[in-house]
C-alpha cells in the first residue's frame, strides 16, 4: 500500500473526496456488519491473529521504515520506543485479538423487556453505534486493539494513526484486508486513511452524516484539537487527575501501601495517584510514614501549609500543583479539615477521573460513594484499578472523562447503543 | 421578574457575563442537588403542583401579556394557539408534576454489581448528568415539564424558551422559585434566562465547561442552529419519517388498522406515518382497500409508478416525497419486490425514528427487528406507540434520533449517566 501526500489545492480537493469515500464505504459497511453472526465476527479475528503472527518479517520491514524515518527527522525518544515494533509486541497483538475473539458479543443482547397494559412487548436491544473513528498517536498497536474491538461490536472503523507510523499502519491494514476478502465480513469494516496530511482530519471530522463517533487517543492537545473541530460526538478524555482521600479513622498501613500502589505501580499513566487528601487528625501521624516510603520509593513530595508544618523538608504545592497531571514520581498532598474539604476539592480541581478514600468509618465510605461523581468512586483501593480490564469489562477502548454516552473505562458496551423492539398483534392508539 | 434586551455592543458583553454566571450557579446548584433524597425532591415537585395551581390568575395575566404581543407581531396563529395558557393547560401542568413526583428516582439505583477474582466488589450506579440546557419554542408547559423531570433526575437545569413566551416562562420560573426558597433544594436547580436576544443562546451553547448537555425542542432549522454553534454534547431529534412494511403474508385487516391510526391519530406528530412500503404479492389485494380507507379518512396518497398501475388516480410521488415528514394528512406508498428492498429503502431515506412491519411470517418479524436498526422496530404495532409514556418509561423528555446517549424515546433514566463504584479492603495492583 502506499503513502499518500498532498501538496497543492487540487490534492487537498482530492483528499476531501477520498475521505468522503472512505466515510461512506464505512456506513454501507456498518450495515452489512450489524447484522454478522458472533461465530463469523470471532472465526475472522482468530484468523487475524494467525495472520498477524505469519507476516511477522513483513510487518518488522514495514515498522522499520517508520523507525528510521523517526530517528532521521529526531522524534523523541519515548515516541519511537512507542512506535517499534518488536517479535514480542506481534505476539501481543495476536493474543489481543484472540482475547477479544473469546468475549461475549454485546450485539443483539436485549438489556430489558417489560408487558404494556395492552399487551404490547417492549424491550431494549444492544445494536452497534455504526460507524466509528479513531484519532491516535504513534502505537501501531492500536491499529488492531480498536480494529478488533470494533468489529466484534459490529461497528466499521476508520483508523487514523499518527502520520510517523503510517508504513506500520497501512501494512497492519493490508494484513487484515488479507483476513476480510476472505471472509463474509465486508472489506470496508476497518479502513485506514492513507493521507498523512491533516486536512485529512479536518474532513473526516465534518462527516456527521456517515460517521456515528469519534475517539481520540492521545495527549490532551490532541483531544482538544479534535473536540475544536468535530462535528460528530466525541467521546473525551482529557486528563487523570486522580485523589484519594485518607480519612481520620483510615488504617495508616494500608493507607500507605495504596498511595504507594497508586503513585509508583505505573507513574505514567491517567489512573495513577497525582494529590493526597489526608485528614488534620490522621496527618501528624501518618505523613512522616508516609513520607518515609514515598521517599524511599523515589517520590517527590510537594505539600500545602499545613504539611510542611509536619514534613519540614518538602517543597511547597502551589496552586498549579493541585489541577497538575504530573505523570511522574511526584507527588501533591494536601491537609484538610474535614470530609467536606476533601469534596470539595476534587470538586474544584479534579477531572472526573478516579477517586478512593481510604477509611475504616462506614457512614464515610458510604458519603464518599454516594457524594463524589467522578467516573470510578472506591473504597480501600489503589486507583490503578480503573481500568476496563481490572474492572472486569473484558476490554478497553479508553475511558471518558465526560458523562454523554460513557463515563469510565469503556468496553465493548461502550460501542454499542439500544433501540426498542416491540411485538405487537395489532394493537392501534386511543 | 424583568425581560431583559440587549442593544449595544457593552450590553453583548454583559449577557455573556450573566449567561455565565448562570451557568456557573447552576453548576454549583447540580453539585447539592445530585445528592438530595428522592422524597425532598417529591414533596418539592408536589408543592410546586399546588402552587401553580392556586398562581392561576398572575399566570394567565402573566400569558395575557404574551398573547397580546404576539397578536400585534401577527404570529401564525397555530403558534398562538400553542403560546395560550388556558385554566385547563395549567391544571395538566400541575397533574404532570404531581405524575414526575410518582414516578421511581433514576438516581443511586445500581444498575448491575459484579465481584472480581481479587474480592473487589465492582458495581455502576446511576447519577445525574449535571447541568441541562433546554432550547425550546412558544409552549410554556415545556418550562413545567422539563423543570420536573430535571428535578427529579437530579440536574439543574437552564431554560430558555421562545422570546414570544418570555412572560409567561418568567411567571412559571418565579412560582417554581417561590417553592425551592422554602425547599432544601438549591434556589438555582432551575433557572430561566431572562433575555430574548440571540446572543444568549450563542454564548450558552459555549460554555461545556459548566453545561453537560443540550437538549432543543423544536423544528429542524432550530435544532440544526443549535447543533452547528454548540460546544457542549446534543441530544438531536431531526425529523421522523416513519415507514411501515405491509409484508407478503401480513393480515390485511391489521395493516389496514394500524397504517390508518398511524397516520390520521395525529398526523402532526413525528411518530406519524409517512410512508407506507408494500410488498408487491399483496399490493394488487391490499392497495384498494387502504385507498378506500384511507381516501374516507381524508388522506391524500402519493405513488410509485408501480402503485400508480393499481391506484390509477392518485398522484405521482417523487424521490422528494420518500424523505419527506409530511406532518400532515399525506401518506406516500411504495411497492417494493421483497424485504431487502424495503429495508434498503428505511436505510436510504429514512430518519432513524420508528419503523413498523406488518407480517404473519415469523422469520420475517425476527428479521425485521434484528436488522433494522432505527430507534423503534415494531411488529404489528401503529408508529403512534413511539413515545415515552406508552413504551412506559413514565415520562418523556424528548427523542433522539442519534445514537450516542440515548436512541429513540428519552425518559427520567436517559438524563442520568453512571459512575464506579468500588467496594474494596485495602487491594492493590501488582
Amino acid at each position: 500500500m502506499q503513502v499518500l501526500s498532498a501538496g497543492s489545492k487540487k490534492e487537498t480537493m482530492d483528499i476531501k473526496t477520498s475521505i468522503k469515500q472512505i466515510a461512506q464505504d464505512a456506513q454501507l459497511a456498518s450495515r452489512i456488519l450489524s447484522s454478522v453472526s458472533s461465530s463469523e465476527k470471532n472465526n475472522t479475528l482468530l484468523m487475524m491473529a494467525d495472520k498477524l503472527e505469519q507476516k511477522r518479517v513483513f510487518l518488522l520491514a514495514e515498522n522499520a521504515k517508520d523507525v528510521a524515518l523517526a530517528q532521521k527527522t529526531g522524534l523523541h525518544q519515548a515516541m519511537i520506543d512507542r512506535l517499534t515494533l518488536k517479535d514480542e509486541t506481534i505476539s501481543y497483538m495476536a493474543q489481543g485479538l484472540r482475547e477479544v475473539a473469546s468475549l461475549p458479543d454485546p450485539v443483539g443482547k436485549v438489556t430489558s423487556m417489560w408487558r404494556r397494559p395492552n399487551n404490547l412487548l417492549v424491550g431494549r436491544m444492544r445494536i452497534p453505534l455504526g460507524v466509528i473513528g479513531i484519532i491516535y498517536e504513534s502505537r501501531p498497536n492500536v491499529t488492531v486493539d480498536a480494529s478488533a474491538l470494533c468489529l466484534k461490536s459490529g461497528n466499521a472503523v476508520i483508523l487514523r494513526g499518527g502520520s510517523e507510523a503510517i508504513n506500520s499502519n497501512l501494512a497492519i491494514a493490508s494484513i487484515l484486508h488479507g483476513v476480510l476478502s476472505k471472509s463474509s465480513l465486508p472489506l470496508k469494516a476497518i479502513q485506514v486513511i492513507p493521507f498523512i496530511d491533516r486536512e485529512a482530519v479536518s474532513a473526516l471530522l465534518q462527516l456527521d452524516e456517515y460517521i456515528d463517533l469519534i475517539i481520540p487517543r492521545g495527549g490532551e492537545e490532541l483531544i482538544r484539537a479534535v473536540v475544536d473541530q468535530s462535528k460528530i460526538p466525541v467521546i473525551k478524555h482529557y486528563k487523570g487527575v486522580c485523589h484519594i482521600f485518607v480519612d481520620a479513622r483510615a488504617n495508616s498501613e494500608m493507607a500507605i501501601n495504596i498511595a504507594l500502589n497508586s503513585k509508583t505501580q505505573r507513574p505514567g499513566v491517567c489512573n495513577a495517584l497525582e494529590t493526597l487528601l489526608v485528614h488534620k487528625d490522621i496527618a501528624p501521624e501518618f505523613l512522616p510514614l508516609l513520607a518515609d516510603k514515598m521517599l524511599s520509593a523515589g517520590v517527590v513530595l510537594k505539600g500545602c501549609e499545613k504539611t510542611r508544618t509536619i514534613l519540614k523538608n518538602i517543597e511547597a504545592a502551589f496552586d498549579a500543583d493541585w489541577y497538575a497531571e504530573y505523570l511522574d514520581l511526584i507527588l501533591a498532598v494536601k491537609v484538610v479539615d474535614s470530609m467536606d474539604e476533601a469534596i470539595a476539592h476534587i470538586q474544584k480541581y479534579g477531572s472526573l477521573h478516579t477517586e478512593s478514600i481510604i477509611t475504616e468509618d462506614y457512614a464515610n465510605s458510604q458519603r464518599f460513594l454516594n457524594e463524589v461523581n467522578s467516573s470510578t468512586v472506591m473504597v480501600n483501593a489503589s486507583t490503578r484499578f480503573s481500568d476496563g480490564f481490572e474492572l472486569g469489562l473484558g476490554a478497553e477502548i479508553g475511558i471518558s472523562t465526560t458523562k454523554l454516552h460513557a463515563f469510565g473505562p469503556m468496553g465493548l458496551e461502550e460501542l454499542t447503543t439500544t433501540k426498542f423492539i416491540i411485538y405487537g398483534n395489532g394493537q392501534v392508539r386511543t
